[in-house]
Order: structure tokens, then sequence, then C-alpha cells
């Protein structure tokens, strides 16, 4: 038996993060990380494996990293949890008794069962794992075409980056316009525009019926009958929390299979803390159970729990998730933060948007100027900016977390409009025509009107 | 004579802010904007005439974007203002009756009176001002060899553009790096470095006794002795408020010769506001007066006004100027939001400080990663964040505005490091290593060691 002071189960983003926090913050406790595999790669980085890196080797989380941190790394498959005696046990027979234990065992792709065809040959999801992905990509590569199903981020990255590397790519997608829960329509038709400017095929609206094949996947059909000829499925429908293990061991869920947490990531035991993507959220505004899995969440969370493990000490000064997503199509950059103006509505709420197009450069005329469009999500009343959506260049990924950092400050469009901003030729759109304040300006304008 | 509800005097960027903003508050209202010249230069852009631009035809602020707002525009030079008659007339022999006057006479460049030989030919200042721009664009155009005065962020990037389209340029500063002022010396020697890579030579430490020449300037002579030999001279060494009608027309001045105001832009004179570059600013941190002049700043300031004219009720949340620069060399983008350390400690506070660098990109792998250095400075005691400095790419702009936005919503460290952000591999530093809470990190540690 390995005798530790803090365990993390898992080393993905928030597993890393949790391990790395722990030590920096309790430098004297032992921290091991225990992992299902050698080799863990960069989350976000996986779509960019199929195009701009074109290997996973590009695209690992440094194990070196967690070394010079002072976390140990242990390559193990944790299979159950000992509440009582703070122990885990691995498939390979070890033991590991824990002070403190960090589950970060993340979320794994949504097969949905009602859908035939999905256990054929050529059919792929997209999990966090490297040698699945090794293989996915062996096969890919292969392909002259490809269907993606699902135009939620990850469908939408793998289909631009297969196609970018000269695979024919047909997205199919339910909803009517692709990213359409990320994104209110106006922003997501701009999104859907350049990726079939980029020459993806888009279907949208259209359901899929069954993967049809024999033996391997040859063909999607879809609700209306047409049936898409392919080579290869790559299934990208949605992640539910990997809380498997924490459920056998006793550790309670919430109805969406999540791991219950307090505002400081603990579980019901107070010993036992749950980060990242099998970890419960609630959304910032609203309160409610929220499913939105980002590495960026996770490891905001798994900062929180690797600080306050044995004290609370670092205070959340924010309450709650705010889903801030960005993503990028070539040179082009798109992100939101918070509610839509379609989920605020959804919600409830009695909002006003704002929403000004300019320019991520001044004078436009510079070269690799892009077009940078900002809407704002505000409450009627009282101003309070609930959401931000963002469609611009490579500064988009910023401008979205500059939005998302006024919703955490519970910032007013009254605040924004007089807000002091840094503005340069070749870096942001003019301080004339700067599109977060324009759009305050806006939200402002129809509060008083 | 014309009357008019709302005058702006002056047609640069807090001129144009301030006449739309009246318009669009107040649409009942005559809003009439004069300056002197029929073509308007976009400020920020003028270095880049210069090189990526090659001419001023395509950095004009847009004329019909005024008559799109509904604003007049008048050609000619204002002269004088009476105050007590609420006139103002023209040396073209107009006169102009106005119901709220903005005053918007920007600055302009310094002249060292105590150095000799500025009256050469051949030697430029960069003023706003199209016709003086266009000579000096075609008489620098010409030249093989030319000296910098200055090493500010006018110097620097004048630099970079003529060094960029083929001349030889030599950079001459007095303190012992570019960029000084803006930036602690860690930042400041990163874009030193760059410059110099980039081919302009760079001599720091090294004050200028005299423009030398017969007619024409042909050389540049240091204190130290040496003499640089060029065909002609860009002397960035500040910009002063042009505060000259204000001055003679009886409205106050500070010490420094800007006009005061209050904290809505009103001069001692409720019916006159002034705004931008030759109004007074006081610093976000200390109150102290501020030499600040930024376009963003300005049209800040010009929003402010604009909507206040004839009730106060846009309430600026924020009082005081926090400068927030930012700056490009070909791909690498620089800016400072805040204090830097030195200017906190010369003004006694006790600060400690947080420095991470990573990259803005993940994996690094990815074509056009770039390094990202991120320096927070905070407040000892409290960790109030006082200042940040951004190294990176092209997102190092907006990058430079979150922290601008942490700055004026008074967060802390805590709150930094416990924030939400988003991140994406093509647009952002990881979520494992996003540098602002990587430096927010150290700060904290600091704090409680």
């Amino acid at each position: 038996m390995e005798r530790t002071d803090v365990l993390v189960v898992g080393g993905s983003a928030a597993g890393v993060v949790a391990a790395t926090t722990a030590k920096a913050t309790y430098p004297d406790k032992r921290v091991v990380l225990i992992r299902k595999d050698e080799l863990s790669l960069v989350p976000c980085g996986i779509p960019y494996v199929f195009g701009s890196l074109d290997s996973t080797a590009k695209n690992l989380m440094p194990n070196d990293a967690l070394a010079k941190a002072g976390v140990e790394l242990r390559i193990a498959e944790v299979v159950s949890i000992d509440q009582e005696a703070k122990t885990c046990h691995t498939a390979q027979g070890e033991e590991f008794a824990f002070d403190k234990l960090v589950i970060a065992t993340g979320s794994e792709p949504v097969v949905p069962p009602w859908l035939p065809g999905t256990d054929l040959a050529g059919v792929y999801t997209i999990p966090k794992n490297k040698a699945y992905i090794d293989r996915a990509l062996e096969s890919l590569r292969n392909c002259r075409a490809v269907v993606t199903i699902g135009g939620g981020f990850i469908g939408v990255e793998m289909s631009d980056e297969l196609n970018k590397q000269g695979t024919e790519v047909t997205l199919v997608e339910i909803l009517p316009h692709i990213l359409g829960l990320a994104f209110d329509e106006e922003i997501a038709v701009l999104a859907q525009d350049i990726l079939q400017t980029r020459g993806v095929n888009v279907k949208t609206g259209a359901g899929v019926k069954a993967i049809t094949g024999e033996g391997r996947a040859t063909g999607v059909l879809l609700d209306n009958g047409q049936e898409v000829p392919t080579e290869a499925v790559v299934l990208s429908v949605g992640y539910r929390p990997a809380a498997g293990l924490a459920a056998e061991s006793g550790i309670e869920l919430n109805e969406r299979g999540s791991i219950k947490v307090d505002e400081y990531m603990r579980t019901q035991n107070p010993d036992i803390f749950a980060v990242g993507d099998c970890a419960e959220k609630r959304d910032f505004t609203t309160r409610k159970l929220s499913s939105v899995m980002l590495a960026s969440t996770a490891t905001s969370e798994a900062r929180v729990a690797g600080m306050n493990l044995y004290r609370l000490s670092a205070v959340k000064t924010f309450s709650g998730t705010i889903a801030i997503w960005s993503t990028g199509l070539g040179e082009h950059g798109f992100g939101c933060a918070g509610l839509t103006e379609r989920a605020a509505r959804e919600e409830g709420f009695d909002v006003v948007t704002g929403m000004f197009e300019g320019i991520d450069k001044h004078p436009g005329t510079l070269p690799g100027a892009h077009k940078q469009l900002v809407k704002l999500v505000a409450a009627s009343d009282s101003g309070v900016i609930l959401g931000g959506q963002v469609a611009g260049g490579p500064s988009a990924g910023e401008l979205t977390n500059l939005i998302g950092l006024a919703i955490q400050n519970r910032m007013v469009a009254n605040s924004l409009v007089t807000a002091q901003i840094g503005t340069h030729p070749l870096l942001t759109a003019p301080p004339t025509a700067y599109p977060v304040i324009k759009a305050a300006e806006q939200v402002l304008r129809k509060m008083s009107a």
C-alpha cells in the first residue's frame, strides 16, 4: 500500500491543475496523480490532431511539468474508492491510502443507444484517449469522405480540420444552425457561412436515422430519407460525466449523473473533492444545473479545489459557471460568454441586446483586418450584462474573455459605456468604434427608450 | 452667424465621438463639428502610413460617418470663444453660436527649444495633420537613412515602419530602454530585442545634443560626442495639450497646460466641455495629474461628455484615467494597463508582482504560436491589481484590455485566481497555464508567504 497526502484520480486538464495547485499551496504534502494512460492529450487540441498538427505526439500534456511541480505520477486504473478506509484500489491490484482525494475522471462521448449502426467499423467518437485517437487518425486520414454527426464545437472543429487536410466532409446537425446552442442565430449563421466557404458540406435541420453499412459504415441515413455515402463517421453529439467510479463508491451524483459538489468542489465527504467534467456545475446567472464541459471551467474548479484542500482560504468570488467558449476557423475567431439572447429569454429574462459590427484592426485597410461583431445581452431594467458573443479574427478569444470578466464582475451597460480600453491599429478595433462599447451604447439607448 | 445647439471644436477621435454621441443621445439637437482640415487622419494609424499603408489616403477618418450620424461638418479654424455671448469666431470670419461647446483641440508635438537644429530641413515631428504627414512621407520615403529621436510608442512604431519599407533607421533614446516609461525593464527589453532583430539600430541611454547640418539635417550629435549621420530626423519626444484657444478665451488650465475639467468633462463653465488630449486627466490609482494622451482615453471622455451635455445621466463608474496602451511589432504584441511596478513603487505603493510566460495558442506546436508573458502588479496587503503588462502575439491588445477591466473593477488577485476564462487552441493560452491567472497565483502566494 502506498500512502500519500493528496491523491488525484485523472490526469487531464482538471487533474493536472488540481495536483500542481495542491503541491504549490501545500508544499509539505505529498501529492500523487493516478491516471490510466502513460501519455495524456491536451484535451482541446484533439480536433487539431486531425489536420493542423497531424499527430497526437504534438498534442501531449507535458509529463515533466508534473515532475517539476513535485507531483508524483502513477499509471494505473482506479476501480474503487473505500471512503471509510480512505483508500483507492486499482485494476492492477495496487492500493493507495489518501488523506484528501480529488476525483477528476472527466467525461466520455455519448453514443446514442437508439441510433443503429454506431457499432460499425469506421464509426468514431472523440474521447480523450491517445490510443483511440491514434487509431481514428490512422483510419480517417485514409478516407476520401467523412460524415460528422453533430454541429457543436467538436463536430465543427473536426469537420474543418478533416476538410483542411483534403477529406470531403459532410456535417449533419439536427438544429437549424451549427453551434446553435452556443450562439444566437445571427452569429451562428456567420460561422456556418465560413465553414461552408472553407469547403465543408453542411446539412442542418437534419436528424440522423441510422448509420448504414455491412460491417463497415458506408452511409448515414437522414430523417428525410436521404442517405449520405461515406467512408467513415465521426459522432460528436455530446459528452456525459465519467462518474461511474464515484457512484460505485457511494459518492452522491445529481440527476444529470454529475458528482454533487459544494461551492469549494467538496463532495458530501469533505475529504473527497471532484473537479472538471465529472463534477456538478450550476449556471452563474440562473443557478440551475448546467451541463457545460470546458477545460477552462475544469481548471478553474481544479485551482479552487487544489488551494482549499486542507483549509478554505482561496475564497471563490464568483459563484456558478459562466460558460466561456471560443473557437477558430482558419483566421476567424468566434466566442461566447454567459447567456445567449435565446437562452436568457427561455429562462424568463426580460432582455435588451446591442450588436455592433466593426473591424479588429484600424484603419480597416491594414493587412489582415477582420470584421469584428459583438452582441451583448443585458437585463432590461438594470442593464446587468448577462452574456456576449463575438465573431472576429484571432483576438476574438481574449475579447470573449473580457466580456466574461465583465459578466463575473456583474458590470452594467453604463459601466461598459464609460469604461476605458486601450486600442492599437495592429491589435484592436478603433477607439471610435470599439464594438463592445458600441454594443453597450445600444443597450443603454434601448433601456432609456 | 450660424446657430447650433452643440458645437464641437476639433475633429480627431475625441471630437468625432463627442459629436456623434451627442447626436445619438439628443437626437433633437443640432450638432455641428468644426475642424481645420477637410480630411482628418486616424490618429493612431499615422505611423503605419510610413510603411504598411504607404499613403495617408488609406488612413482617413470617414467623413460620411459624421453625416450618417447626423452631425454637420464645417471646415474652419476657431480662433476665439466668447463665453459671455456663447459664440465662436473662426479665422475665416464666421461666427457660430452654441448652447453647449465641446473643446477637442488635441495635442501637438513637443519641439525642445533647447535642442539646436530642429528648424533644419528634413526634421519632422508627427502631428495629426494630413498635409504635414503627406510632406513628411514624400521626403522620408526617399531617404536611405533616418534617425528617430525618442523611444516612446510613436518613435518605436515610426522606426519599425520606416525600417520595414527599407530605410536604415537609428532610434535614439535617453532612457536605458525603449518604451521605458510604459513598461518595466523586463518587458521593455523584450520589445527592444524584437525591434533590433527586425533591423532597427537602437541607441539607448543616449541623449541628443544637437541636430547638425547646413540648411538640411545631415547628422544627430549625441551627448557622448558620437555623431550619427542621417538624411532626415523624426522627432518624437512627446506631445503637449493644444489648449491655446481655451486659454486665450479665459478657460482655466492646470499647471501642466491642460484644460481643467470635472469628472464629467465640464470646464469651470458648465456649458463648455473639454475632452481628449487637451483636457486634464487624473490617474485612476493615484488621483494625481496625468499626462497620458491616448485616443482610447480621449474617446472614453468624449462619450461621457456627449451623453452628459444637457443632463448628467451616464454616470462614470470609474474615476480617473487608467493608461491602457498597446503596440505591435510585426506579429508581436505588447500592452500595459495601469501602473508599472516602477511607477507604483515610486508613488510609495508596497507591491507584490507575479510574472508568467506561457504561449498564446496551445499546444505550442500549432503554427503561429507566440510566447505570451504577463506581469501583474498588486498592492501587498489587499492584492488589489494596480497594473499589468503583456508581451505576446496578436491577442496581446485585448488581453491588456482584460487586465484593464480587472483594474477598473478593483479586482484582487484572489478574484483573478478563481476567475473563469475561456480557452481555445487557436486563440488563447491553455487553460492549465493561462498567464494572467498564473501571474495572479504568484501574487497570492507572495502575499501569504
